[in-house]
């Protein structure tokens, strides 16, 4: 059976169709202007940290590289350090750094984010405890930082300069390696990388408060009719009505206790997350089916029905896009975690699930005061609890702070920090710019990381200038790192 | 029994007095202008980078802190990050830092790294397999950066910039900190640190060619008279004459091997390499005895005596500077290790050995060509040889490179590099100023981090030179961080 499963990666989402092993060719021959990527694996040390621990080894580390683009021996490099996904994925997804490629004869390689998609340095016991322990962004950003000096070595690339991309918890590990090291890459473009909002930074509210914000925008009854269809769903669950829920929300079993209410508000303040995220001014048809526009196709929904309930239905196209679900099981669709904005489901999503209990920062609360959404606070404590009992870890606030800066950057350079205002993640980064040469592009129709996506014929202003700023920047870096290494050879 | 040992921890080299209980009060007690350090322990993270692991806990790293010159709310914070051994030994061995708060205003600490002095994660058994594997040069960063964070809350001093110093090893570590955590430190000065030839840059020769040239530099006789006794020792060794060696050397049992008698050359090329190293301007009495200008000393004697096996007198001083010793233990006055420049004896020398193993590279060899001493080769082969088999490891050659930059500083500041020209260890830092707020100072009569050492009749203007503009340089750092954080703020 062919049906379509919403995995969102907590920032990065996608519809994910599993066709078995015909999900890599489909990739492929999917892709308008393909850029030939091929599949390669490096021999990556397990445990960059521990030269005595159980990581006293080398795992296979998968990479996407094509050279279609490149101008040899003078060329620059373009790499995107993967995050929490499979790396084909953010490949396929990207298609501005395979334009800009062209455009700057650079060669492009996607290294994968160690323990997600096949770059599982225990196979299928890296989700395991204690496996599972060397998940972490120190173990992540010395992958890529090993990885770019070697390939360099083996591509006889050595004088090439490097430039980093990323989107979103990506586009944070980008920022981290032009902090951590430049001596390796020369400049980051951070397209929604929240490094704020996940380092502790800034307002626990802020989250859903701009997703809210995104319908409210578009028409503050659409924003009402949310909050009001969830009081109104309060109001059942009080009652005890349930087989008037499971009717309105097409469960499949009837709920019948507060964690299944529980669990359904989760459900669905996760499908307004992915509509504000996902609010591309196109379909995403990729691998799924999102629809232009998705905010804006809510509030059709919204005003052509007056039972509020309605107002829910697109939570039911993100969850069934194709319309092949009969109805919907609130446990296997949404899967609640440490991360509010939501882990996905599968592999990748345990993965997410242990960072987020572990180095990121995400106790983001609803409140329905600054947001249309239902009570749901995660406090640190709560983080404590269900991180302990999952995973048997301790979260270390304050750690991502100490060691990725957040906001003290003075030091740092050439870096953008690119950012929708449609999207929920962009006030948890940085939005302006601190120096000549740390940079933040504020795309006013831009959702999550639109940037980085592919020229389409529906894409703004906003995105086509921000796209040439950011062009004209990397030039600017890949010229100032020529004459660098020539100063100095 | 008062015994003197010699106890090289690397490149700081120390005389330990063994007085049980009373060594700390006799530390305290003994020092002219006792900036009144109090001992003090920090709950610190046993494993930075590992959520899921054996050091899922926390250990008491300790740290001596003194406030007797800081102006709260004003002064700022010099941070010695302390380096392969007792945290005392590097206070009260390192005047210059009280001096200069004294000047500045500035609250000193210094704290100890892990595995070193009483700071041991699992205290006895930290240097068993696996716990020791929680040693590395990361782990101890990551120490510092959460050990000044939370200090500054603690003493609330927030606001107050900090600037840390180390000589040697920790000049590696102030650098790094610098590198890693601009965030949190605004400037460093490493005396004496060879950042570049423990990254595997540079010449394997060049460090006891640059002990040789010590000597030479005295008189080239010297230099040649050296050279001839251990020519001369070798031919007795092919005799077998051993009876003859041992009585030469006032060793407590005659040589019988090969093994016996390439100990006996790594413990005489030891000794000279102590003389180069600790060739201050006067007597380090401070816990045992070199004679001012060893090296001086040694052409002295070197003239005084035909025999060229008097030659090697000096090393016996060094070995035995109280004259209490009858004869010499060949395998416990010396004790060979992955650092060819010595690991000392003691808790210490383990730990020092294990990051030889692991990641600071020093493959350095003598050959009797460009250097007096024998051929004494430690290839990058032979270190993954012991290193497997003693600690259970294979060393990365290139990672230390790739993780803190080593010439590639080109982004860095705010960073003072002083190296004296009698230290063999200078030639494997950084001589030449890479920018302007990357300094070099090289102090022409300058021994390993003389500058970082008290005020004394005897410097020689070079260092009172280095000092000042130390001083002048580490104001300016503190001024411009003071401004900038007003900015912000």
């Amino acid at each position: 059976m062919f049906l379509l499963y919403l995995t969102c990666m907590n920032r990065n989402c996608m519809l994910y169709k599993y066709l078995g092993n015909l999900k890599l060719s489909l990739n492929i021959s999917w892709k308008r202007g393909d850029p030939q990527f091929t599949e390669k694996y490096f021999s990556q040390t397990v445990d960059h940290f521990n030269f005595n621990s159980m990581g006293n080894g080398s795992f296979n580390q998968r990479y996407l590289i094509t050279d279609k683009y490149w101008k040899k021996g003078y060329g620059p490099i373009f790499f995107y350090t993967g995050n929490e996904g499979d790396i084909w994925e953010f490949a396929l997804n990207s298609g501005f750094i395979t334009e800009l490629a062209a455009q700057q004869g650079a060669l492009v390689i996607f290294a994968e984010h160690r323990y997600y998609g096949t770059s599982l340095p225990f196979g299928n016991d890296s989700f395991n405890i204690p496996q599972i322990g060397l998940l972490t962004v120190e173990q992540a950003l010395a992958d890529y930082a090993i990885m770019i000096t070697e390939l360099k070595l083996q591509l006889g690339a050595t004088d090439s300069p490097v430039i980093v991309f990323g989107g979103s918890y990506g586009g944070m590990l980008s920022v981290y390696m032009r902090l951590k090291y430049p001596n390796i890459v020369a400049g980051a473009l951070a397209a929604s990388a929240p490094i704020l909002s996940t380092a502790g930074l800034g307002d626990s509210r802020q989250f859903f408060r701009d997703v809210t914000a995104d319908f409210a925008n578009v028409a503050s009854e659409c924003r009402d009719a949310v909050r009001q269809a969830f009081h109104q769903l309060k109001d059942l669950a009080e009652q005890q009505d349930y087989s008037r829920i499971q009717s309105e929300f097409a469960l499949c079993k009837p709920p019948s206790s507060a964690q299944d209410i529980h669990q359904l508000n989760g459900l669905l303040r996760n499908g307004f997350t992915l509509m504000a995220m996902l609010d591309y001014p196109y379909s995403t048809h990729f691998m799924g089916n999102m629809p232009a526009n998705p905010v804006q196709v809510h509030r059709h929904i919204t005003i052509s029905h007056t039972e509020s309930f309605q107002s829910f239905s697109p939570a039911g196209i993100v969850y069934n896009s194709t319309g092949l679900l009969t109805c919907f099981d609130l446990y296997s669709l949404y899967v609640e975690c440490a991360d509010p904005t939501g882990c996905g489901l599968g592999f990748n999503s345990q993965a997410w699930d242990y960072q987020a209990c572990t180095e990121i920062e995400l106790c983001y609360e609803s409140n329905n005061v600054t947001d249309m959404f239902p009570p749901m606070p995660f406090t640190e404590r709560e983080r404590e609890v269900y991180c302990s009992k999952r995973w048997a870890v301790v979260p270390r606030p304050g750690w991502l702070k100490i060691q990725f800066w957040a906001d003290a950057l003075s030091t740092a350079s050439n870096i953008i920090f690119s950012n929708g205002d449609l999207d929920p993640w962009a006030n948890g980064g940085v939005r302006k710019a601190l120096s000549s040469s740390l940079v933040a592009i504020n795309i006013s129709e831009g959702a999550h990381h639109l940037d980085l996506r592919a020229s389409n014929e529906a894409d703004p202003v906003s995105v086509i200038k921000a796209r040439k700023r950011e062009a004209e920047l990397i030039t600017q870096w890949v010229e100032m790192e020529r004459r660098r290494s020539q100063k100095f050879s």
